[in-house]
């Protein structure tokens, strides 16, 4: 591991979570040591060694990470491995995270299973969008229950506006990538996001699952558990 | 008028919609030059003078068109002279003016009054925003009516999305300068508007009050009158 | 279906218009079930079943489609498929598409069959460009007779203007990322669109033919049918 | 208070928090109807009349507040007023904003002032900058107190992420206008906290300390309060 | 003249144009002595000693200007001086200047003094828009006799590309900063020209009226005298 | 060819140059019905036939217009082909095509070839770059001697306006794709070229060397022939 | 001093280099205390009170500034204070600033006097532009015996890509503000030297005299004097 | 050779450093032909060759080096190639080049080795990061003993204004386009690297390596070499 990673085993006394590994900017031989030093580092009996997120990681380095970590779990879709594999008992407030349907399921669910394995418990709504109001309508009650809503969208971005209008919690606004002509890139929905007249509301980078989940697991951490 | 005005009298013949003049584009002495052409028309009896629109005029602007037409119909807020005074008798489908608040009323207003000087019948509605769903959800039955709808909105822009998913006429969208932030200026807005997700969307250009509501008089003009 | 998609079946009799699925941001696998839902739902003899648009399909996609489907109508070009295939009866207004030529005439077909099946009669005029005047005045009487004219351009996108300060019709621009350099991707043509000159002018994000189409047919709907 | 304004009077029931009136968006005489409102409501005995802040008011719109309501608190730096004029009593944790120096503290002002009239303990720590590394590491045993961090910076905007990686607490990253260049405006400050290495940062629009205090304190709601 | 100006007399053997004093970046003062070193070396009898332009002059510049050089020519709208005041002799084609209206004036006028005072024969036509194609196609005839013409625009920058499809000379596209919204700053203007569809277009900085009169003053150099 | 194209035969006559494809947004199929069509024509003893450019070919358009007309003549690294083959015996003034070195050769010999077919005589000078003035200066004898220059470049796109400084004649500054970092996709260049501070500079699109050779062959058309 | 600023005291032992203090982002009133406690500390006999520059300071600012410290020096054009007013003994290798003419002088004179006070021997050279290769070849001497270079320019930027290629030291390029259109702002001028073709080139904000002068005099720090 | 390269063999001579082959931009004949002509003049005895660095190299163009020139030193990872492999004796003071981690190691190693073959001391510090502020503190010590350090980050680019702050020797800025969302592409990192607040800091282009480590070779050239 010399010379080019130094692994930050303190991260979790000095923040409260886990450490995380972004894959895709590593390449499939880096993402590989690192799993094998955690590897390692459990074989030897290391005590102090917290779990350990994987994220972005497509299919070479998942299975990169698996050859190391083989009981790591694994969800393809979010590009998401945990090891160990089983979250923390949940504690803290309930996360939900939203998005308006399929096309942002990928990160909104890279967003849950952070917020699940930084211990909490998690929702995940997957069909709720401005241009029908009545399928939000629904959902509110359960929104507001919530501690912490994580809220992603693409194109323009307004759903978390519209959500945090309506619920006392706070919302953590996830702009992605999906959408085509100036909503390309998912530039406009992070604008949009920025710009929300509704108070209430942090943003994080586009297509950022996991910052997203990490930011309500920690918003989430001290609320009442949900009924 | 020589050299640097030839106004577009035959216009109405051809677009159906009376001249209209952008003053903030020029100076007080061209406003008022132009302004005396009519009167000057008028006086000598020209049979085919159309009505006539000044647009974002500011108060030395607007003294300059009365001065010249004094019987010229005024609104400050919108920064809108017509003349003459009185708009044509309302023919076509009701064209529904909307605006979340206070500061998108002047631009909101340019749009109504130029809908009705086109000759529609015309609502303004301007407290209606998407932080709050209660007050837009108590409009829908009114804004269902509408044979078109102009949604006036700055910051996140995004009313005239979720207006547009519960109605089943054209919405006009209409960015303004209103915001601060990454919302200066309004750019943010308009790439909020062309990335709806809902389809039946038009957008116009930030502030251009006059542009919408010369489409929507164009949209409304033959749809069914309202009850 | 469930977890991921809420067919929005009621969107007919809210809003007037049948349900579209916007294939390029759904997996193949996506794409088919909800075919395939249609297909059950039509079989188990739902009544209130509109008619379903897939747009943005691309050769994958709309084998899932057709696969579940098998009489829908597909045009490879436009990358549309419609079930049923044929389009309702046209009521209303005409509404022409036009654009410069052969690069914009994918997303110009899109707005037409769009129209068309949400029931306007439709024509497309595929071969007049602003370098070449000639041209669109041989057009003009042709235009003057639409009741919403789909004008689709890349490049500089300055031909939705020059149409529009010819005509009665509003106009639905629709910029293309056909282009290169600075005009790469469609920005400046939006751009251009946004800041047009004469009045009547709406605009839909690039390449969005659908929304086009769909905007237009709400305009001409209550237009007299063309002679 | 007809036609342009309708007071959001339930929003303290549905969100948990008074309304807020941002004031540089509407003219003086807006802002005094406004106030003038609520002091008549009050006098009329109105029960559930939640407290009410007045952000980004300038001399004369503080004036006009002042003249409706002279109870009310008053800041000039920080353009807010609050009526009544003293905060609720503490609950909830510690809300820290942090800033690099006195151009960030009319801002970060905003912030504390929103985070203490919505209910929770507060205090400013107003010069750690990361050009000097020391200052900022004398005071991290006290951010890792707070519940929630408000990180207000312009120029590079780097602070939150630097603070980020030091505590367990979330972050409001909130930027700010200061700076010149490519720094101008703030552009350049939001998008480096967006692109933050640290997770468990929440960035908010430029300038808006209104909205970063308000969301610091929904963190903060459930955390146990501060020694 | 020590120190901070070193006046480019070689220029006009060089380039075969004369010097030209880009005002608005400079103090009074500084207008004032280079305008007075060039009364100073006149009055020395230097012979090699060209004329000289001062551009972007407001009226304290221009003041300052001919408090050295009382016989110099101004144009106040075009913010315009050349001394001596007469241009030469016309030699080379014609370079027409043309615009859509009042707006674009001042732009245009800067480009066709500069074109006269380096030589060419000029003409100003300002009344032609793309929004009213019979103004323009009125003029063509005109226009097909130029050996450059130089078109103003701003708003959506347009008219260049319509009139160079239709002559066979090339065009001198000149973006001005008249516009509003998206248009504001003349840069949809520029974009618009740099992405014409039709060749034949050269493209200068946004309300560079000088570089546009003397890029076209050298186009037209060698052409033949109109008739 | 109906529907989809319809051939600017006369614009030889109205515009005085040849008409160009632009292949790269076409399919395979269209541009080889294009060239077929000039081939049919051609069979047919038309007269007024005009020689055609195909410009943007890449190798499968090339062989698609090899297909109709073999004796086209054909350069691949300009992605270049004309119909006749041999370019008119030259006329005019001298085109220069200047650029810094290899990787804006491709845009420059379409520029030169353009210029070429057009009818003026050419020259391609490629190795000159302004981090090193020794070799500009060698050249620049020769490059006084140019009726027009095209000078390409990419990265900082500085080359014209020290060119442009330098010489009589009019620049066509061509900003070419070349680069990275900031100055990907030639944007930066174009910048610079439209900002020079040298006057005689007129800017064409991105990578648009076929605009670059159309205009210099018009503005070199009536200039006296190299010695 | 408490509350909002702690004096940087120790900053010229860790860096090397004086403290400043930016101005234009401080209140008069604010600017005013600073410079009285440093007049304070110097009363009481402080022995490591380092020199302090004031930078960006407007004429309030300044006599604030000299109000406390009456004998400061104050060089108005470049907004610039320093006390002690001499600056120390010459060391190390020179610094020359150059700049193409009267408009970016007032930023490089903030970068001079700031070299020179931070102990460098300085030359400023005000009159060589890329437009007039002549003068800029007639310095190259002086310009080769630099240990560093600062070249300040607004429009196009281009000259510090010309004046690194022709010598062995580092060049500081220092974009300004100075520019219209495209050019407006300074941000094509810092674009154009981020993309420089020529490498030794190292780029400040726009408009950063300060900077660029630091920069320079720690990169001519271990230099050899100037004969 | 000839038309499309004149080697600059002057250039050591002229700017103290070896001539630098930008690979990515030639094809991989004109990179072969290049290291052929250096190895058929060092095989004629030329004497006045200096060495030569190939950058930006893929494995196709590093073959052809070799092919050419097969004792030349190879790092892929870097994309670099030197001729002789050898670099010269180190000189002058010491530069480090440091990143935060895995993903910036290419470009910081292509910097460390342009510094290196240009004659200086270096090392690599690859782990330190902002939001781990313990590894940057462990490396002070370390840091400070440099003449420059060059600083390679992506995503938000604040790295180099930390250590700037805490160090005496000039900061080379190299901004990587390791990132993704608002920071993909390495713009925002550029942008925080100018709008440091730090001074002290050059900022070359996004991923110039070769820029980064040319500019730190020539600033530590005069300082004394490390212990």
């Amino acid at each position: 591991m010399e010379g080019f990673l130094d692994l930050d085993l303190d991260r979790a006394s000095r923040r409260g979570a886990p450490e995380a590994v972004l894959c895709d900017a590593k390449s499939v031989e880096q993402v590989h040591e690192i799993a094998a030093t955690y590897a390692r580092l459990a074989a030897e009996g290391r005590e102090d060694l917290g779990p350990v997120l994987f994220t972005r990681a497509d299919e070479a380095r998942a299975e990169a990470v698996l050859a190391a970590l083989p009981d790591a779990s694994h969800d393809p879709s979010a590009r998401f491995l945990a090891w160990p594999a089983a979250p923390p008992a949940p504690s803290g407030g309930l996360v939900i995270v939203a998005c308006a349907g399929t096309s942002d399921l990928p990160v909104a669910r890279e967003a849950e299973l952070t917020a699940r394995h930084l211990g909490r418990p998690t929702t995940l709504i997957a069909d709720i969008g401005i241009a029908g109001l009545h399928r939000l309508q629904s959902r509110l009650p359960e929104l507001r229950e919530a501690a912490c809503v994580v809220v992603a969208a693409g194109m323009d971005g307004a759903l978390p506006t519209v959500i945090a209008g309506q619920i006392p919690a706070p919302v953590v606004a996830l702009p992605t990538s999906v959408g085509y002509g100036v909503a390309a890139g998912g530039v406009t929905a992070a604008l949009t996001m920025l710009s929300a007249c509704a108070p209430g509301i942090g943003v994080v980078n586009i297509d950022n699952g996991y910052g997203a989940g990490h930011l309500a697991a920690q918003i989430a951490r001290w609320a009442p558990a949900p009924e």
